[in-house]
């Protein structure tokens, strides 16, 4: 057994409440380990001395490295005090605070058992119950639709459709969003994902000076209500995006601490090296190395609560549904604990997306925020789609490796994407291969947690790097590709499946056929994507709900096909509980 | 290399900020993989993809199962991405968060570098700087003096000195306390961790019905004030025991809840499953399975507010240095949070202290808790000097290993302890061995965090478990051992030596020679302990400063000693930057 490789940390990923009586228990061992069977040995910590129950692990995921050992518990007394027991050539050895041992003193277990003292209900990660069933659409409001004429308006600079430049305007509004809402709910879309409108003088409008205003680019404050309430009445969720580490040097807090520095009531509210912001020996802290966008000092109580009442007042004014989080793993724990209470006071199922590209599990533990946007899902498949990096196995354990980043809530509200306004465009990063974006795009519907698709994926909209892929949604629908657009939409219908929004999730592979199955009860779906370059020979049972690139070779016996799936294709298939497929 | 065994998490006790510009990184390695060198690639996260620096890591600490690798970045741009590099056979691998790779791409970083995107003020996790120089004296107010006649006092009920019976009271009080403060600063303690003083039928008092007054059996609000200010006046701080987590059942919220069942607005201040508490069938929450002490639901928010309002007021009205928290682990992070925020405002260094065996690294991020009675040391010092499960190598590793459980900043305010009135007392623990309890509390006073010893340990008494670990003082010093105690309070001295305070420790064994190390610049002091069971001849350099059963063999040349130390012996020694001993 490679004992270093064991690892269980108690109140943590590893251990953690579902509710005030269920908590899941995980145990991480070598992969190359074989223990004939982990178990937990436990009780309430008030009588484990006297007794002890037992319950077998199951191993659930397997990365490159480790497997992942899980259970449920189900507790009368949630005092739970506990150690593993890892069964290796018919011999139990003991896993404890104190690490493995032969033997294990259950009387003064009370210096080095594992422990979940108490499960309060205030600690307890609630899920956003909606995410499960969701489908982000990301829109970037410049470029998406006008309402109006956009070349009418003042302001832009961009002829719809041009080459974007990161200064132009094209004139997308609210207006043009309101229009197209039918449009995205036949798509298969149940939530938006707004990049910024309030005040700003650029395009992007990370750089906000009224937080309370709609920019009158996109429209006014009234447009957004309808928005939201037309959204709302379509089934649509609207998220907005919190900009609150950094404002434009045009917030006029800013703009009185340029002109009375250290006498101004608002210079603590920012982080100042001297007497007053200097522009050009740029001596404040700002957003990257942006002087135009002054870094907030969160840790300032008044700041805190400045940009917490404009959080809570959209809620309460507009009814949004959520907030996705501007970079926010620059921003204080303090801040989004406070954040969190707020948000959640006044709206229970308003979702709390941050936008942190790594491993953010501090920020994931039920105080903070719901979820991220899941940049390493992104990367994963990149590695697999785009930089080729990955085969089959390499992708399947990175993406159980992902999952086991998190909790159990955490992993139902994250908002897995391929890409978004600040990133290639995956289409351009797989070289223009929609088999491929199709192929991932299987991969994200049937993955855990919600899919964000970025506006224009289901034409689909080509982009670099910004303001690249900024483009200019084509309306023009002779220039879609309909055979890609119909599979992508019935992809993001799979999401409405039960097993996809409930079930279990495994994730293997077999020889180069990737798999990802869920199952709820006995009724399972299963993605099978090929990416090796060769075509794989296959049968399996059940009902094909969902192919690219696969052609049955045999007909169609009972419920057994034989079939070879093409490279770059996929076949979703809804089987039997232990419905199985074979590679020929 | 053991891949499996390799552990780095950002924004946890491997990645944590010492203040604004400072912050520690530790790697953890298999310690049987011996790499020619561990480096830090870092750079700000807006130009590591331009450019990288590099910094070596030291190897500090070694467990049983790992080495720990560590290094201070002092930085100008805080928003730090880093990746590590572990060269072997004269080859990098870099380390990052997609693992060990030979090669590593920092274009693409930002999608995998590790990160700690800010420090923020608020974030960072201050020391309590009196905890450096803090030593405890733990005092069970009942059993310890009585300023009176205990025998007149009318609930007395055994005898001053008699055999402990659980529900005896023995007449100790405050004023007793007062009366001994300068008996206790010349035993060489400047803080006192007094069990509950507040409102309680019982002699224990962790039932309190009143919180905010001194039980009768102690004294009053007055000498408790009277109490706290002489300490003051002596350099002694006071910490009290926040009993939080239970009330009495004589608290009147619970007894309106008995009388009113759901009517009573105080209902959901407790946990109960029916109409109306009931003690018979046990229908709600309790500590263990005490039906006297109902369980508060500190999920509440008056809860929250009546107890933490409490915890402040003690602070400002009495002016007391710290909270002990009593079954802190079984109560919400989510008040723990608040309680902090609100202490710390009303006193910034009230030290705040929880009772969790186990790790409590949830707890101490900063956020919550600045440390907790350190039992998992306790333990240790047990499986050495009592149990002698361990021998010297293992207790080295284990002492290491729990100097990794957290922080740097947590380490230094732990509050360290080797028996309280929850244990049996170590000094039976370890049979009556004398030199056993002085090599222990040599350890304890050299280690990382404040020694506490608990009342009577310098006499010493004995106790197996409760209640006769609360045995009464003896306060007839004839009964003394006055040679063991002269050497306790030459340790406790030591602890105010700066290198003790502040300085680098190192752990290891040399064979069967424990070595327990704390530099400072170029000053060294160490400690030599011999559980062996044999003799240990040894030849040092430097300034003995407290020693048992250490004998000088040869004449001291220059600094030069050749000794003999005994089993059960030990010697300090102020020796010389890089000064060495050798076994002989």
């Amino acid at each position: 057994m490679n004992e270093q490789g064991i690892l269980h940390v108690p109140d943590s990923k590893y251990c953690f409440p579902l509710d005030t009586h269920r908590l899941v228990l995980r145990l991480r061992m070598d992969r190359k380990d074989h223990p004939e069977k982990v178990e937990v040995v436990y009780e309430s910590k008030y009588v484990i001395h006297e007794k002890q129950q037992t319950i077998a692990m199951e191993k659930k995921y397997e990365d490159r490295l480790f497997a992942y050992y899980e259970v449920v518990l189900s507790l009368a007394d949630v005092r739970l005090a506990y150690v593993f027991r890892i069964w290796e050539n018919g011999k139990g050895f003991y896993f404890s605070e104190d690490g493995l041992s032969e033997t294990y003193n259950f009387s003064l277990g009370y210096y080095n058992f594992f422990q979940l003292p108490y499960i309060n209900a205030v600690d307890v990660h609630e899920e956003t119950g909606w995410m499960r069933q969701a489908v982000f659409y990301e829109i970037f409001v410049d470029r998406f639709f006008s309402g109006g004429d956009a070349a009418q308006k003042e302001h832009v600079s961009l002829e719809w459709g041009a080459k974007p430049k990161p200064k132009g305007f094209a004139g997308g509004d609210l207006s043009g969003i309101i229009c197209k809402l039918d449009y995205l709910k036949d798509l298969g879309i149940n939530a938006i994902y707004l990049t910024p409108v309030f005040c700003s003088v650029s395009n992007h409008k990370y750089d906000i000076f009224d937080y309370h205003t709609i920019d009158a680019h996109f429209g006014t404050n009234e447009e957004f209500k309808e928005l939201v309430d037309k959204a709302h009445e379509k089934g649509i969720r609207i998220v907005l995006d919190a900009v609150f580490n950094h404002c434009s040097e045009f917030f006029p807090q800013f703009q009185d601490v340029l002109r009375q520095g250290k006498k101004s009531p608002y210079f603590d509210w920012f982080l100042i090296d001297g007497e007053k912001p200097d522009s050009t020996n740029l001596n404040y802290e700002v957003f990257a190395f942006c002087s135009y966008m002054p870094k907030l000092n969160t840790s300032n109580s008044k700041v805190q609560e400045f940009l917490i009442d404009i959080a809570v007042s959209w809620i309460q004014k507009y009814d949004i549904d959520g907030w996705r989080l501007d970079v926010s793993d620059e921003i204080s724990h303090d801040f989004w604990r406070l954040f969190r209470k707020k948000v959640k006071a006044a709206k229970k199922d308003c979702v709390i997306i941050g936008e942190n590209w790594h491993d953010a599990n501090n920020f994931l533990q039920g105080d903070q925020y719901d979820s991220i946007m899941n940049y390493a899902f992104t990367k994963a498949c990149l590695d697999y789609y785009a930089f080729e990096v990955f085969r089959a196995q390499d992708f399947a354990w990175k993406l159980n490796h992902l999952l086991m980043r998190n909790t159990v809530q955490v992993n139902h509200m994250m908002m897995n994407l391929l890409d978004s306004h600040d990133t290639d465009r995956f289409y351009t990063s797989v070289h223009q291969n929609k088999d491929r974006v199709l192929s991932a795009m299987a991969v994200m519907c049937m993955y855990v947690g919600a899919p964000c698709i970025y506006y224009g994926t289901e034409i689909p909209l080509e982009g670099g790097y910004d303001p690249d892929n900024r483009r200019c949604f084509d309306w023009d629908a002779s220039h879609w590709d309909s055979a890609y657009r119909t599979i992508l939409q019935k992809l993001l219908r799979l999401r409405m499946e039960e097993p996809v929004r409930k079930g279990d999730i495994r994730i293997s592979a077999d020889k180069e056929l990737f798999i990802l199955s869920r199952m709820l009860h006995d009724t399972e779906i299963v993605l099978l994507a090929n990416q090796s370059g060769t075509d794989i020979d296959i049968s399996l049972e059940g009902k094909i709900l969902v192919e690219n690139h696969f052609s049955v070779t045999a007909a169609p016996e009972q419920r057994a096909v034989r079939g070879t799936l093409a490279s770059d294709g996929f076949v979703v298939v809804q089987g039997y509980y232990g419905a199985l497929l074979k590679i020929l």
